[in-house]
This record gives C-alpha cells, sequence and structure tokens, in this order.
C-alpha cells in the first residue's frame, strides 16, 4: 500500500545527515559533558558547537539558548520561570486563548500560586490583535506569551507588533515557535521576543531535543532544579545525541528552509484548493496568507476527525485532527472554538501538513482517496441523514 | 594511549542491543506515540512494551512508570509533585544530607512556597540511619525522601527500614535509586518505597532516558504540564527512540546484573585493597560491604581532584571527583562533609567507578599509573611540603 505521511504538525522523520551525527554520541563518545576528562569534554564540545548552530538559526548568541527535552519543557520552563523570577513585580499573566496546553496549563498551574491569567481572543482566523494584548496587560502584568505558529489552524502571530506592545509597556514576552522554528525564518532580534520555545521533532531533529531561547539579561528561574548544567539554569545529564541532531538539524534548516517551503507551498495550495472542490461541505480553517507553507487544515461537516483519521489510515495516509498531544483525548479543540467555529463542526477537524520529502503524487493521491471516504462515512452519519431530511424540506 | 574508562557513575556507555532496537524509532518509524494513525500506533506500542521491562526490573507494574528526560527531572517531578500534591495536609519534607542536588535544590525552591526542609545526618561511612529519619519527621512532614545508593561514597541505604519508619507515620517516601538501578537487585514493593527514581544513562541505556516509578494511587502534580502524555502526568512527545532503549537495557540488566557484578567486584575489591598499599595517605570513602558493586571512593591527602582527574586522563584513565553534575563547580562534595570529612581531604576526592568492560588489566594499569602520578602532583604541593616539614619536627 502507498504510505502519505502527512502529520508533520505531530512529528517529522529524523533527517538521514542528523542521525549520522548523533550516532558517534551513541556508540563511542558516550563521555558525560560535565565530566573533567577528555570523553566529557569532547562531548562538551559537540554540546557548544550545537548550541551555535541553533543560536544561528533564530539569528541570537549561543550564550541565549538553553537546551530542553522537548518543546512543552521549553514552554514550561518560559511561562514559571519567567512568571516565579518576577514574583514581587506582580503576578499578571497574559495568553492567547489558542495556545499550546503545555502553556495555558503552566499558567493554570500558577493560579494556585496566586498568579491570574487573561486569555486575549482571536479572530475568525485565529489571528491575534497587538491592539487587544495592549489592552490585556494591567500594572500586575509581569508575562505575555503568544505563540509564533498554530499547528492547528496554520496561523502565524504578528508576533512583532505584539512584543512591541510587550516591550512598550515594559512586560516580558515570550513566543512558543515550536512549530515555526526551522520552517519558516524566525529571527528573534527583529521580534524583539525575551524568549522563544523551539523543538528539533518539527523540523527534521530527534525528538527529545528542544531549546529555550532567553534573550541575554533575562531573568530566569530554573525549572529542573540541580547540577551545574546549561549556566545552572537546567539540570540534569545533557542528551548529547539528541543535542547534537538538533543542532545539525538547524544547520540544515538553515541550508534548506527555502528549497522546502517552494516544494511544499504549491501542493500545499493545490490541496486547500481542490479538497473543497472534490468534496462537498468542506471548511478551510485558518489564516489564508498568514499561514505555515507545510499546512492545510479544514473542518469536514458531518463527520468526526477520529473516524476520518482511521479510514485515511486504512489507506496508507498519516494525518492528524488538532493537537498531537491531545489527540487520543478526542475533545473538540480550543483553538477552532475560540475561532468560533462550532462544536459540532470542530469536532471534524482535519490537518494535512506537508513534510519536505511529500511528493504531487502524495497530493493526488490523497485527493483521490478523500472522496470516497468522506462518502462512505456520511452515510453512516446521523447528523448528515438529519440534514439532507432537513434540505427536503 | 590505553583508554581505560573508570567512569560509570558519570555515565555508562549505551549498550550496542540497545542501540540496536532504538535505530527504527530513529529512522523510519519515527511516529508520534498520540497520533491516532498507525505510525502513531506502532510507537504508542513501543513504548508500553518499555514499560513493562522497566516495571519488569523494579517489579512494579507497568501503569506505575512514567518516562521522564534525566534522574534530574525524576527527582524534581517526585519531590515537587508529591509535595504540592499535599498542600493542604502540611509542609515540611524530609531528606538526608547527601541527596542529589536535584533533590536538595527542588527541596530548596519549594522553600519559596512555604515549605521547611529538615535534612538528616549521615554517619562517617556515609549511611543513614533510619531511627534519625522516624525523629525527623513531624505532624507536617509530607515527604521524605533518601536516596538508595550515593555516587560519591558508594553508599547502599537502609531503604527498607527508612521506608517503614515513613509507613508508620503515613509520610510518603521517595528514593532517588538513579546510581543503583540496573546495577543491583532493586524491588520497590520489598523495599516498601512509594516513588522511586531512575535513570538508563545508569546501566547502559541512552542519556535522556529515566522514569519515575509512582505506587498505584500515589497523588502526584504534573511537573511538565501540557498534554496528555503518561497519562496527563508528564506532558511532552515521547522520546520514542529513549524510552525504546531504556527498556531494553533493563531487559540486558535483567539478564546480566549478576554476571556483571561477579566480574566486577573481585576488580573493585583489588583497587579498594591496593590502592592505599601503593600509595601513602589514602583514605577509603563509603561504605566497606554495604556500597555499589562497581564503585570505589577514596580521598587522596594533599592534592586537589581536579588536578589527579586531569593527569589520570593524560594517562588514558577516565574517573571522577564526586557528581558529573557539579563536578565543574569545582567546590568540595557536599556529601564528603557530611560525612565529616574535613574540607581540605574532601577536595582531593576521587572515585573510581568500574563499567561491565573493564577489565582486570586497566585495573591493573590503573595501579602502576597512579604512584607517580600522586609522587609527582605532590611535589608540587604546598600542603604536602608543609606536612613534611612539620613531620620532621
Amino acid at each position: 500500500m502507498k504510505k502519505v505521511y502527512l502529520d508533520h504538525i505531530a512529528d517529522t522523520p529524523l533527517h538521514p545527515e542528523a542521525l549520522e551525527t548523533m550516532l558517534p554520541y551513541l556508540k563511542e563518545n558516550f563521555g558525560n559533558p560535565q565530566s573533567l576528562h577528555s570523553s566529557g569534554q569532547q562531548a562538551q564540545q559537540a554540546l557548544e558547537e550545537a548550541r551555535e548552530n541553533v543560536a544561528r538559526l533564530i539569528h541570537a548568541q549561543a550564550a541565549e539558548i538553553f537546551f530542553t527535552s522537548s518543546g512543552s519543557e521549553s514552554n514550561n520552563f518560559a511561562v514559571k520561570g519567567l512568571a516565579l523570577a518576577q514574583k514581587g513585580r506582580g503576578n499578571h499573566i497574559v495568553l492567547s486563548s489558542i495556545e499550546h496546553q503545555s502553556v495555558l496549563h503552566s499558567a493554570k498551574s500558577l493560579e494556585k500560586f496566586g498568579y491570574t491569567v487573561s486569555l486575549v481572543p482571536v479572530d475568525k482566523f485565529g489571528r491575534v490583535t497587538p491592539e487587544d494584548v495592549r489592552k490585556a496587560i494591567t500594572p500586575d502584568t509581569v508575562l505575555v506569551s503568544v505563540m509564533l505558529a498554530n499547528s492547528e489552524a496554520g496561523t502565524i502571530q504578528p508576533i512583532k507588533e505584539i512584543a512591541e506592545a510587550c516591550r512598550e509597556q515594559e512586560v516580558l514576552f515570550h513566543t512558543d515557535a515550536v512549530a515555526a522554528v526551522g520552517n519558516i525564518p524566525v529571527d528573534v532580534t527583529e521580534l524583539g521576543v525575551d524568549a522563544l520555545s523551539l523543538a528539533g521533532n518539527q523540523f527534521y531533529g530527534p525528538k527529545g531535543s528542544a531549546a529555550l531561547f532567553l534573550k541575554k539579561g533575562t531573568r530566569i528561574l530554573p525549572f529542573i532544579d540541580g547540577g551545574i548544567q546549561e549556566g545552572g539554569r537546567r539540570a540534569g545529564t545533557e542528551d548529547v545525541a539528541a543535542i547534537v541532531g538538533l543542532g545539525k538539524a538547524a544547520e540544515i534548516a538553515m541550508r534548506d528552509w527555502k528549497k522546502r517551503q517552494e516544494k511544499v507551498l504549491p501542493l500545499r495550495d493545490r490541496l486547500i484548493r481542490e479538497l473543497p472542490q472534490r468534496v462537498e461541505h468542506v471548511f478551510f480553517t485558518g489564516h489564508p496568507e498568514s499561514r505555515l507553507p507545510h499546512h492545510a487544515s479544514f473542518c469536514i461537516e458531518f463527520i468526526e476527525g477520529e473516524a476520518m483519521l482511521l479510514n485515511l489510515d486504512m489507506q496508507g495516509i498519516s494525518a492528524s485532527s488538532g493537537s498531537a498531544c491531545t489527540s487520543r483525548a478526542l475533545k473538540a479543540s480550543h483553538v477552532l472554538l475560540a475561532m468560533g467555529i462550532d462544536h459540532a463542526l470542530a469536532q471534524g477537524s482535519l490537518v494535512f501538513s506537508l513534510i519536505k520529502d511529500t511528493t504531487e503524487e502524495d497530493i493526488e493521491y490523497l485527493l483521490e482517496v478523500f472522496p470516497p471516504i468522506i462518502e462512505r462515512l456520511r452515510k453512516m452519519s446521523p447528523l448528515y441523514t438529519q440534514y439532507l431530511e432537513e434540505k427536503k424540506k
């Protein structure tokens, strides 16, 4: 059976070049970077090279990069660490309503310690209005966190303008750029952010590799307490192989992102254009222009996402219905609900996210296979039957 | 040059069989375990198999194992998560004074939220007296954490008795078993612990792989907030390859631990016996019997650990001076100080920790190379000159 992987937002395959650079650290170069002997020093040097590459990818300095184990850990580190480091200054946090669960729930955990959280709405395209952020900031606000790109709707936020609104009011600004970094150009200086989360498995690096960018001079409390790794800000023996893989993936992304984008954009656009032509009652979601180049998202009326995913899977196609971090929870996406999409329609969410190896044939295959799947599922759908009956009247 | 790696406590080489099982998950099987399609389900299944193996290694149930990214994260998760989950009940934590920094600093962080911490002393062998733990517990105590084995002194604690003292007083008990699991038999049921930390890189599994055992029914707050991974208790895309490697390392440890111990024990004993015979002013540290089978630790008078490590390294020998997590901080070990070793002597700490591949020749080589190194360093040591002069008088 043909295999078509269209679930970039859940995970990208590890780049063979990245794996190649990791292998020595899974074999003979197994030293602990904190050890003073030469096998430790070798590992330490590998870490620092990776740090340089990750820094370069987002136009930061190496000393501003702190390695973590996942985008979720980076988000926890940023939200909790930045808020708690300013405990005396204030206790209010501003988030967008479509943040990833790791940002939303980190803030929720802080409520137990006296923090309050305001959620800024998004428009029907999933965009935050910078003016809304400005208005949400109070004298007690110590942190604003708005994601750079949303993995469920694909929408890219006006981060530069939001960062400016924060800077004007002297409030720290963090952006969860996990879905964006490595796929579109991200420049922390140009964006003017104080902190930024990124993860290797979103741009062909290994799982277990991620980082937090923290602007020089920004105070943060460690999240994982312990040893002196990462400048005393993140304890735990460094996962050298994963970090080396992340560094290589960053290097490759700098080299290849444009080529990848040029390849993936027309395929993505074809999908956005043709899917609603081939199947009735298909609604495109997210922003039409300001969106991730590999991202096509829809809501399919009268059918639940899960049923579509399983039927697509039977045809060899991997896709997703919202965030992988909650997909097994099978709840309607808080992102789509925040965009004003009604609950029933949001249940029919479907995201096709292309990878660098996606071909014209893959898209063609999806476009062929999809209509009969939907037809079959709709035949079994009480909602659809009801719709047809009401239409007759 | 001959290479002799005697730094097990900093890191063990990844077992080739473990790497072999990891590779498919770094190549074609790259799915996100949370994805509903078959590539995700394959990854999910691999996770669950690894969970079974890790559980079996410590005689736990699979549902009691939660994967993390390092021993330090497991310790943070346990100390913070268990204490915060009982916030209404009390605010007092009891630790031994020789805990790893990730336990000590986690508790220190909790002090900012109104918790108080008591440190229980150790004897000159680095042993905690269960009666001291019993006495340290107050009606406000919500958590006791005492490590199973100390990586700097090698000493194994009377965990079963300490756990019993906690259970009698209905206080949760966590043990940091990072240095122990996979190297000596550990049975959570027999020990009677509520929570236990372990890490793959201490028994030939990959870096970035670790777990927290949490006894069924024990309430804990998530440490990394976010998605629904690990039963909602630890968010972040699972590092499938690392977890699979951990599972394999656990399986191998169950098969090989006895063989490894039988091989390493006589070599370790020879080192402990002969090193002080070949060099003057060498003091064995830690418990002579109740200790890790691969662990030989000493304090060498009149010389600093760092100088010895670098000189040993020049002869191809990797060793350590205290914990890798703080070795670059070059402070006298809090563990040795707590054992009553004076500050100057503690600076001369040296740990040789054998791995499964250590040979008789390795030990022979070390015993040959070591005396001239020490002689040379002592010639340059003002402390030694002073000692000789005082001796003359």
